[in-house]
């Protein structure tokens, strides 16, 4: 617990710089080789630092940009309410459009600018300083949200600890983790409030997809869950289907984006592939999703507008830093086998065949 | 076909060097960004080049061992046949310890090794050229191979472009192409021998997964592709799910390392994702074989080994070089979409919910 609390104070994603000046956040994409923490003064320092993902996480992206209007507000010189309320629109408009799927990074921004109207009869210093509030009950707030849903995942954990009568074997696939929001995370919530519960980092062991191309899980995830002393271990994507077919995963949480009426979530590219894993090997899959990544207007999945980005961050990234968590173990299976019944058709020299192969591959190749 | 062949010419895996006192090969680690071509001399370099995937593939590591053990016997001082049987003999153990799962060099050494016994009563210099020409039908049956693979496969995409009026989308993982065997490939025969017949690069469009963690698919398949003048597009491993669900692929190519007598195929690192994939969103899924590959002794995918591979692989490489061909494209979406059906759960700060989720959604959250 000491430990833990340790843990979660050096690495604080976003918090206000002392002198209310400036939004200070660890670079995300230095972790986990160097813990630099930057501060963001101008909208478009904010604005690229969400953009690169510096900030990341729709939680974290959510308290980045309440902070940040509180503070870009603080600096306007406004002559009455309505000159602040255009600066203040114009700045909102400008952060909105540094992620496009980021729905919380919207409802974040909202809120804040609700908070403004209803306090437009105050005078302009103290809407400055209830800016500043409601972007820390933002993050407060996001606290006691990931500390519920760890709660509420921990129950599935302890079932699965109880039934098994073993360390709980947990899939994840890139960050929803402490990185990623004010405290405990989404998807990592479970684990940590495991922790708090008196569970060694032993008593669990968490699969991280390293989740190519930005190596969020390898980098952040893997990093953050073994910084706390829970067994961790590094695979490539592409493994997890191995990993699930060999028994070790019981359950597996991911965070999400955005999710429909109907339930379908936007999370991370690969994530719909998990869950199709997931399914196929009868192992249960859960999003873990703060109430405000729910998107009441959006009725489906079909809805939700997929960000297209630069290919060179396939082809042209991680050059000069490792690419995991050094703390963290690696599964490098090199090999995986696919069930027959998952194969439509094997094509030799001798032709086409189809199941069942045995009596046609000894007439042919015995 | 003029270029085609022009190409098959600049890129031949593995030769007889012109004194025939080495093996030639291309080193496949350092493409798509240089081509070098080294020749190996001794045991340890033909092991080291086969242990290091300097050489991959199932069929070239075959030829390789083939042509290695033709080399190294061709510098054997041996007093009578059985000193030069000793010899050979703790060569080919030797080599055959270099990769575990790769049936195709047990196949090529036993071969070899039964060629010699066969020709014991001829002089050790007839038996030393002997050898020779033994590497050289194992690689001109392997060419023979791959253009019957290819053929078979090309029907299956002249259906799908006769049916469905456009250019077939066609995923692959890893390379089973010409860079792992003696000239067609298993998994890239079917579009090599398309253009063969006529077809133009853009008649049809490869989506490689990058195949992770050493990048076979990005770095080789999206070469010698690209190379090749066909649509090629690179993508993440875990972007194969949202591909195969936005409709542009209709049929699935892989290779395989060792077929059981059931069909259970063993391939690369996440082969059986993609076949779970391919079921889910209902595309056929072909593995192309060469009989070599098929075991008859082992029955089933569960008796075959699979190798174990250093973690350095996934977390400390590629520092120095682009990871993917330069002249294809890559595809690269941010997220995607877990269809509600594949969900077990959603946690919430206010609880766990389970489908239909609507309701639940409009009660707490609206």
């Amino acid at each position: 617990m000491e430990r833990l609390e340790e843990f979660f104070e050096k690495i604080i994603t976003v918090k206000l710089s002392e002198d209310r000046k400036a939004v200070n956040i660890i670079d995300q994409t230095l972790l986990p080789f160097e813990i630099k923490r930057i501060d963001l003064h101008t909208k478009e320092e904010i604005w690229e630092a969400i953009k690169k993902l510096r900030v990341r996480g729709a939680p974290a992206i959510g308290v980045t940009a309440a902070y940040g209007m509180a503070v870009l507000s603080s600096g306007f010189e406004a002559k009455d309410y309505d000159d602040f309320y255009g600066k203040f629109m114009e700045v909102k408009a400008y952060l909105a459009s540094s992620r496009p799927t980021a729905v919380n990074l919207f409802w974040a921004l909202n809120r804040m600018e609700r908070c403004l109207i209803s306090n437009r009869d105050k005078s302009l210093t103290e809407i400055k300083d209830i800016l500043f509030k409601e972007a820390r009950d933002i993050r407060e707030e996001d606290v006691a949200i990931s500390r519920s849903i760890g709660e509420t995942g921990f129950k599935l954990l302890q079932d699965i600890r109880d039934k098994k009568g073993r360390a709980p074997g947990i899939l994840t696939h890139c960050n929803a983790g402490t990185l990623a929001t004010a405290k405990y995370g989404t998807a990592t919530a479970p684990m940590y409030i495991a922790l708090e519960h008196g569970w060694k980092g032993s008593d669990m062991h968490v699969y991280c997809d390293e989740t190519r191309p930005l190596l969020q899980g390898g980098r952040l995830t893997a990093f953050e869950l073994s910084e706390a002393g829970i067994n961790t271990t590094i695979q490539c994507d592409n493994m997890a289907s191995i990993l699930m077919k060999s028994g070790k995963i019981d359950i597996v949480f991911v965070g999400c984006d955005r999710v429909a009426v109907n339930g379908d979530s936007a999370n991370k590219i690969g994530t719909s592939g998990v869950a199709i894993l997931a399914k196929h090997y009868n192992i249960p899959f859960y999003v873990c999703a703060p109430g405000s990544t729910i998107d009441m207007k959006t009725e489906t999945g079909g809805g939700i507008p997929i960000e297209m980005r630069d290919g060179k961050e396939v082809t042209e990234m991680w050059y000069s830093s490792p690419l995991g968590a050094p703390k963290a173990d690696v599964y490098n299976p090199a090999f995986d086998v696919t069930d027959h019944e998952l194969i439509t058709g094997i094509i030799t020299e001798k032709g086409l065949f189809r199941a069942p192969y045995g009596d046609s591959f000894r007439e042919f190749f015995s």
